[in-house]
């Protein structure tokens, strides 16, 4: 049998790893994957200053999935207000089906 | 036109690559990526036994996309049977489109 | 607040990577992320010639998030009709759901 879980995916600069997990860990996720690669992007400047340039940079995808969605929109939130606004990043979450509601928290 | 299909990730040591993915070809899916990265998460111990410790170890993610909603929760059985009470790891399912059924195995 | 977007998934041999990343960006997308990884599939041979043959093979996976789901099938038939007769890969659409849609482009 198949239970509903959430999936945060962040996409980011590589310097700001330790950030990030940092946030994943407080927020109560029992784990998360890390994957290395490169990508493009527009940097993530403030307001005004918001560049149209798009860089070639190295980054990191990290991979969380929990069962408690509210968890998955706290890391989104707060990983976006602690380093988006000056790093380049995105952070997205979707729906995914998991059969071990144990391993990911927080289930009944 | 795009066709509703089902995508399995399976992440987990490496160690059990081999194994997996003889799960993955016995279960009649046409093909699959690997991707290898890092992690933190939760020993996969039996029962009683399992550990709060949590550590950080290699993974690799495997991707699988097929037609057949049953293929794809067969997989995640199986997979979750052989490996994950002994192995770290997690397996989830979520909804994809594509454009070419054929690609896939069991189309129409 | 989140918003609806569209993940684009392509998983092709990375020879042809530069030609993918031409058509992303022809298509309008912000940005997009690179991972290589190794695989197994069927060679993508026209027609009749169409081979039974499963080959491993080094290969890549972009993904780029855009607001505009037309964006995203006109990428996914794009990259089909322009590669994916004679070269082995795959592409996907999934639902996500992000913070800021500034970053995606086409954003109201």
């Amino acid at each position: 049998m198949m239970h509903q879980a959430s999936r945060v995916t962040i996409t980011a600069e590589k310097l700001i790893q330790d950030g990030l997990t940092e946030i994943i860990e407080a927020e109560g996720a029992l784990g998360y994957s890390v994957f290395e690669g490169g990508g493009k992007g527009q940097h993530g400047l403030h307001g005004l200053l918001r560049s149209p340039i798009v860089d070639e940079f190295a980054i990191i995808k990290i991979e969380v999935v929990v069962t408690d969605r509210a968890v998955a929109e706290a890391i989104a939130e707060k990983v976006t207000k602690a380093f988006f606004a000056d790093h380049s990043g995105i952070v997205y979450i979707d729906n995914v089906e998991i059969l071990r509601p144990t391993k990911f928290g927080n289930s009944p």
